[in-house]
C-alpha cells in the first residue's frame, strides 16, 4: 500500500507548505476544538461507522491468508459474461450516460426473465429499477419508503446492513430471532431454523412499515418454505405492511429445496419489493449491479431516491449484463444455463465443506441455499488471551484465526443485533464459492489445527 | 421500447392470473385507498420526484433529434481508456468486490495526480473516497455532514441536483444569485457573472453548515477567479462553514483562464470536500465514477454513508480508470495529455458555437470553462400556444424545439430555485462536447430556423 506521511492540520504548517500568494486572511480562524464540534457527522449516521466488511476485508487482505470470509467468488465468472463487458467497453456510446432507472436493454432482459418466474407481465420501465448492487437496492427501498418513527421487522441473524440502513432512515428495527429446533446427532440443517408465528405477529403493529425477508438466507443458508412465507404474507396483508424481499441468492438452491418468491402470493405483489443481484447471479460481485422489482406505486419512490442520490448506474456494465442474461434466458431449462449449473457446482463444494467440518468435529449448519456455511467453532483450540476483550467471542476468534492460522471467516454475531450477539458468538461463517485449490488449502489448515497435538 | 399490457392491480385478477396453489387468504385485505396512504413515499423525498434529466432525456431519445441537451459526449473517449476497461473485464479478480472506499490502485493514482495540483500530500486511504459519479459524491457529502435544520448556501443558477439533495437531508437551501454585469454590444461572457460579496455574507449565519461551490460552473461556464474564491473562503472560515466544491469540469478551462482549487487556500483544506469525476475527465460519463477529496475528519463521515448505501463501486471500472490515469499523470506537461488536449479540442467547438449563435442573433454567454453554452432564445420564432401553460417559457420552448425543430437543449430555469426561474426562462443551455457532424446538423437547424421566411 501507498503510505504518505500524515499532514499536520494546523493552519501554520499548511501555510508554509502551500505555495500560495496569500497573506494570512483576516476574518478569523476556526480552532481545532471548534471544528471538531461543527464538522462532526450528520446525526443520521451517528454510531453507524463500524462495518464488519471494512474491518474483516482489511484483515484478510494479507495474500498468505486463505480467505473464506467475504462472499467473494474466486472461481472464474462465465467467459461470456466477461467477454460481453470487454466488448461493451469498446463501444463508444456504451461509455456514456444511459436511462437513469435502468439501461433499456437491461430492464427489457430482466422483465423477460422474471415474467417467466412470476408468470405475469412485468413492465420494464415502471416495475423494475436497476441499482448499485443488491445493497443499493435495499438502500433505495428503505430511503424511499421508510420514515423516522416507523418500525421495520428484521429476523436475526440478518445480513448486517439491514440494521444501519433502517437506523439511517430514522426508523426503529424490531428484531425477531430465527431459532434452531433441537437436532439429534450429526445433521444440523438450515431448515431446522425457523421463527415462531405468534412471536412474529407480536412484532407487528400500526407502526410497522416493512419487514425485511431474506431467502435464501445469509448467513444461515435457509430457504424459506411455502408455509413459512404464507405466514409472513398473511401478516403483511393483515397489518398493511411492505415486504422487502432480499432474494439475491435466488438461483443458489440445493437438491430438495426450491426458491419461492413471496411476491407471487395473492395480495403480495402490490406490497413487495423483490431484490436481485448480478453479482450473485453471474459470480461478478465487482459489477455492483442489482435491481428491485415491484409495483409501480412503490418503484416510483425508489426512482425518486435514485435520481437524487447517483442518478444512474454504469452503462457498460448494464449493457453487458443484458447480453449475458439473454444467453441464459434462452436456455433456462438446460443444465448448461448458468442459473442451474452454478448451483450444481456449488452443491459439490457445500458437501465437501460439510464433510470437512464434520470430520474434525465442527458441527456445521448445512445450508439449503446460498454460498455460506456456518460452523460451531467452540471445540477448536484457540488462545484468545491477547485479543481485545470488549468484543464477542467470534470476533476475537476470527481475528486470531486469520492471524495465527491464516484462515479467515466472518463472525456470525456480526449478523445480529446487540442483544442477540451472545447467542451466536460461537459460530463462524465460511464462504465456499471458491476454487478447489482454495478449499484444499482451507482443509489442510482445519485438519492440522484440529488434530491432536503430538 | 418494450411495452407490456398494464397489469390490473386488483387481487382478484392477480389471483386468476397467477398459477398459485392458494385459496384466498383469510387474514383480510388492504384496500387500494388504504394502500395509497400507507405506501406513499417517505417524507424525505416529498416533492422531489420531478427531474429535468429524466424528462428531457426521454424527449431527446428520438434518434432524429440532434441532442445538445444532457452533458453527454458523442465524441469517442480516448482509445486507451476504453481498452483498459476491455482488459480489466477479462481479468477474473477485477470482476469481484474491492475495497469499499476505493480500489487500492485507483486511490493511489488519484492521490498521485492531486498531490501535483495541491502541492501537498494526500493520503489515498483516508483523504479520498471513490463514489458513484460526481453526483454520488455530492450525495455522500451532504448525507454525511448536513442535518435537518441546517442551512446550505447555493448560488443560482446551480446544477439542479443540489437543491433536492439538500432537501432530502432535511436542510434548507439558501439561494444567492449570480448576476450579470451590464455588457455592451456583442460580447457577453461567463466572467460577467458574479455574486455580490455583501449579499453573500448576508446569507451566512450560525445555521449555515455548508456552501456549495461549482467551478467551472454548470450551466454558465464561469471559472471563479482567485479574488472571488478568496471572498468565499474568508466567509467559510469566519462562519466555520464546510465548502462543498464541485470541480468536475476542472480540466475544461479555456485560454486566458485557470482553474483554482479553493481547498488550497489557507485554512480551507480542513473544511473543504472537493469533488471530481471520471466521466468528465475522460469523456466516459457512463462509467459513473467520481471522488471526493478532503481531510480525514470529513472524509470519514462520507465513508460511513457509503458503507450504509452501496458499500463499494464497480471494480473493473475503478481498475481501468486507475490505469488510464497513470498514462496521463506521466505526461501532464505535454499537450498530448488528455487533461490538456480535450480542453483544446473543446475550445474550437466552443468558438464555433459562439460564431453560430451570434450569426443568427442568439446572444450567447461565452463560457470560460465546461462544455455548455447558454443562449438567449427570445428572438427565435416559436409558436408555444399548444404547450402546457404552467411551465416556465424555456421548458415549453425546449419541448417545442425538440419536437418541431428536432434540436434539443436544456432549459436554464431547471437550474434555478422556484423564485428565480422567471429571471432565466429565456435562456437555453446547449452542450458542445459533440462530433463535428452533430454540430453541423445543429448549425443547419438553427440557421434555417432564424433565416427570414421567404
Amino acid at each position: 500500500m501507498f503510505l504518505v506521511q500524515r499532514r499536520l492540520y494546523t493552519l501554520g504548517s499548511r501555510a508554509k507548505l502551500l505555495k500560495t500568494i496569500y497573506s494570512l486572511n483576516t476574518l478569523g480562524f476556526s480552532t481545532s476544538a471548534k471544528m471538531a464540534l461543527k464538522f462532526k457527522n450528520a446525526k443520521r449516521i451517528e454510531g453507524l461507522d463500524s462495518n464488519v466488511w471494512v474491518e474483516f476485508t482489511k484483515l484478510a487482505a494479507d495474500p498468505s491468508v486463505v480467505n473464506l470470509g467475504q462472499g467473494l467468488p474466486d472461481i472464474s465468472p462465465p467467459t461470456y459474461v466477461k467477454e460481453e463487458l470487454s466488448k461493451a467497453a469498446l463501444t463508444d456510446n456504451l461509455n456514456q450516460y444511459t436511462r437513469g432507472f435502468g439501461h433499456p436493454s437491461l430492464v427489457k432482459a430482466l422483465s423477460c426473465l422474471y415474467e417467466k418466474i412470476y408468470q405475469n407481465q412485468i413492465d420494464p420501465n415502471e416495475e423494475i429499477i436497476v441499482t448499485v448492487g443488491g445493497y443499493g437496492a435495499l438502500f433505495n427501498t428503505i430511503q424511499g419508503l421508510v420514515d423516522p418513527g416507523d418500525e421495520v421487522i428484521i429476523m436475526v441473524p440478518f445480513y448486517d446492513c439491514y440494521e444501519p440502513m433502517v437506523r439511517m432512515a430514522g426508523a426503529t428495527p424490531v428484531f425477531i430471532p430465527l431459532r434452531s429446533k433441537p437436532t439429534d446427532g450429526m445433521k444440523w440443517s438450515s431448515s431446522d431454523w425457523t421463527f415462531n408465528p405468534q412471536e412474529l405477529e407480536s412484532k407487528f403493529s400500526s407502526k410497522t412499515k416493512a419487514i425485511i425477508l431474506n431467502t435464501p438466507h445469509n448467513p444461515i443458508g435457509k430457504v424459506y418454505t411455502r408455509e413459512e412465507l404464507k405466514v409472513i404474507a398473511d401478516l403483511c396483508i393483515k397489518y398493511d405492511t411492505v415486504c422487502i424481499s432480499d432474494e439475491v441468492y435466488e438461483w443458489l438452491v440445493y437438491t430438495g429445496h426450491k426458491h419461492i418468491k413471496i411476491a407471487t402470493f395473492p395480495g403480495m405483489w402490490e406490497r413487495t419489493i423483490t431484490i436481485g443481484s448480478a453479482g450473485k447471479t453471474f459470480s461478478v460481485t465487482g459489477w455492483k449491479l442489482g435491481w428491485s422489482i415491484g409495483p409501480k406505486h412503490l418503484i416510483k419512490h425508489l426512482q425518486t431516491v435514485q435520481q437524487n442520490t447517483f442518478y444512474t448506474c454504469a452503462t457498460p456494465l448494464q449493457a453487458a449484463l443484458a447480453q449475458a442474461l439473454w444467453i441464459d434466458i434462452k436456455r433456462m431449462d438446460s443444465p448448461e444455463c448458468y442459473f442451474n449449473s452454478l448451483a450444481k457446482e456449488l452443491e459439490v463444494k457445500r458437501d465437501r465443506m460439510v464433510r470437512l467440518l464434520n470430520s474434525v468435529g465442527l458441527k456445521p449448519i448445512i445450508p439449503d441455499g446460498g454460498y455460506f456455511i456456518i460452523a460451531d467453532v467452540s471445540s477448536l483450540d484457540a488462545d484468545l488471551s491477547d485479543m481485545k476483550s470488549d468484543e464477542p467471542y467470534d470476533y476475537k476468534f476470527v481475528k486470531w484465526m486469520t492471524k495465527n492460522k491464516k484462515l479467515s471467516g466472518i463472525p456470525v454475531s456480526a449478523f445480529c443485533d446487540s442483544e442477540s450477539k451472545s447467542q451466536f458468538e460461537k459460530l463462524v461463517r465460511f464462504c465456499f464459492i471458491k476454487k478447489d485449490s482454495t478449499l484444499d488449502a482451507a482443509e489442510e489448515i482445519i485438519k492440522a489445527w484440529s488434530s491432536p497435538k503430538s
